[in-house]
């Protein structure tokens, strides 16, 4: 067997067992998905969503279909493990994508209560057609909330594919921090050091590497417009600032690693912060320390949220809150469970967060660092190992 | 006022007025949006998708609300025309942000029958809420096909920066073009070309530009992967692929224009074409040629992807079809209506579609030019002005 960090075939086959588990479970006759990164969760097919659907089904006996369009074909059948693959012509050609999947049904026994993530494919990209229940005439059962409890616990597999994406995003942020200077153009930096970074990366584990994400196939760091006093607004979207003594940074590194993905973001500042600053991230710093802390096995994320607004009450620093601790990462940037007030689900091993509480001070700037982490037995590792402190993470003025 | 070239405010305007019609015909007592280009297509908002739904509103009185997370206040304030815009403290936390927002309904005097894309915030990034009509136990009516309708024909602002947008993708396409050479990697001449393209493009249009594009600010040029024998498959991922001679190569090109796409996407070949290579090169430009004579305003979609069939047929090309004509493009890369057989939409000038035939040959590769096109009063303009005979697209080998 090749060398290969990719998630094997008995880790998918293991997944979609304990799907079979839950349908037997709920006397459902099949399970119907949509969702692309519920298809690569349990079939490893990567795909680029379009008008075409493109469907993973399982009936109550195990028996598993990837149902894809003409142009697909090759694509679904050389990177996923499922040996059947069915397909149709095209969308909207008649008859319609759905007529034909309701043979694949039909062919497999589907028919009575089946479990769906959406009735039927979103109507996305000019995509219109019919609900699955229509279709089939049955009751199809919203189970995406099973399905998300189980992504949300990490298996060894993917924590590796997630410290592996770490260390690459690792490296695209010492590039950005080390090319960002004052004149450049966030766009510049941002290009020299994403893609200094990944073609390093390519060198490095190219022959055992595929971004599987829908996407990108590039390491990306930048500062998506989070500089100087738009560091603010937390999900700006990128604007070609040029950088200038007393800008306060908010940066984000992402490394795709076969679908998988991470996340490390750092307030950097530029020339010696002033006091306002210092105060701020020193806020910063404290609150993710609290966070590290307060976070074990056997809490309710709600907790997490709770300890940190104890110190934010306590310091005035409410006026500058703007989001919840953090969400979980995997497949998706984001996704469930969230280190917020609301959130009553009770941490376990094997869960990955990002850990990135926030303060935004207008006409002062943004302050967050975003560490990875996967809680363990008895509390938490953190991933991400790059530095936290003002003077490892001020550029030169 | 200052130079522009976004979407005035009063075009924004325009498109919600007629939404407005659309209600008051239907009798319904508002619209609530949740996906982001429908979003961005009413109130000039755009934003990353996250777990943190976000909402246009409007009432069959006209008035309009953008309802976002505490998060986004500032960033949907500063970019959209909307004056009012509600908030929620974040999701997941109580109160759940759908009853926040049925506050916004009532107040808006929405009840009864209200027109919806989906009935809900879908499930995505760790999401999970309930259906509008659970809420506000009313019937919400999918009003999507409205609203696709209503994308379909673009305005001249729009085609002025899709064309805006073809620009920059010809530079990038050229120089990804220039830079191509044996031995040199995928990924090394697409970051290179799709970096100095898009600073060479903020250099010229910076102070006047946005990408506005939830998942790049970059133009974006290279192969995806479809390079040799991959070639023949269509929507590959990108894969790090070395270039070799005799490789045939199947580029694309798009440049974010304020939300808006355009695609270009060209055959290439490295080294001189063999015979075989040769042959079904000829055959796509011939093709991509019947598409373009056989377009006229007044037909239905449906009788441009008859015309190649012929054309295929007679060719006994049939073998190497993969998928149809072509799609409209705008605000998302791909959206209805269809160059299809399945397609009956009629073609009425302001339609823009990609015109991008393509033929897959097992072990040869593939055979795609993709042009944009806009339907005229009395035919087509074609947008796209790249070469498209094989000599030019020779790369030496």
């Amino acid at each position: 067997m090749p060398a290969s960090i990719q998630i094997t075939e008995s880790e998918y086959q293991h997944r979609s067992s304990r799907l079979l588990d839950y349908l037997k479970t709920n006397k459902l006759s099949g399970v119907v998905l949509f969702d692309n990164y519920y298809i690569l969760y349990y079939s490893g097919f990567a795909f680029i969503p379009t008008e075409r659907p493109i469907t993973f089904v399982m009936n109550a006996h195990g028996e598993k279909v990837l149902f894809v369009p003409r142009l697909e074909v090759e694509h679904a059948k050389s990177s996923s493990y499922i040996e059947r693959v069915d397909s149709y012509e095209e969308y909207p050609l008649d008859p319609h994508p759905m007529e034909i999947l309701k043979k694949t049904l039909v062919d497999m026994g589907i028919s009575g209560s089946c479990g769906v993530d959406t009735d039927g494919y979103p109507w996305i990209f000019g995509y219109r057609g019919p609900g699955l229940s229509e279709l089939i005439g049955s009751n199809s059962l919203q189970i995406k909330s099973f399905i998300e409890d189980q992504m949300m616990v990490k298996s060894p597999a993917e924590l590796a594919l997630i410290r592996e994406s770490i260390k690459w995003a690792h490296l695209a942020h010492t590039l950005l921090q080390r090319y960002t200077r004052v004149g450049k153009t966030e766009t510049e930096v941002s290009w020299h050091a994403s893609g200094e970074a990944t073609m390093t990366m390519l060198d490095a584990i190219g022959p055992i590497y595929q971004s599987q994400n829908p996407f990108s196939s590039m390491i990306d760091v930048g500062y998506r417009g989070q500089i100087g006093r738009n560091a603010a607004i937390p999900h700006a979207l990128a604007n070609n600032i040029t950088f200038q003594v007393g800008d306060v940074l908010v940066s984000g590194a992402s490394a795709p690693m076969w679908g998988y993905n991470s996340e490390l973001e750092r307030t950097m500042v530029i020339g010696q912060a002033n006091d306002k600053q210092k105060q701020f991230f020193d806020y910063m710093v404290a609150v993710q320390d609290i966070a590290f802390k307060a976070i074990k096995p056997g809490l309710p994320c709600s907790n997490i949220d709770r300890a940190l607004r104890v110190y934010y009450e306590q310091h005035d620093l409410m006026p500058y809150w703007k989001h919840h601790v953090g969400h979980s990462i995997g497949l998706r940037y984001h996704e469930g469970p969230f280190l917020d007030l609301g959130d009553s689900t009770i941490l376990a091993p094997g869960m990955v967060f990002t850990i990135e509480p926030g303060l935004y001070v207008p006409d002062l700037g943004g302050f967050r660092h975003s560490d990875t982490i996967v809680i363990t037995e008895d509390g938490i590792d953190i991933l991400t190992y790059y530095p936290r402190d003002l003077q490892s993470l001020t550029i030169p003025g």
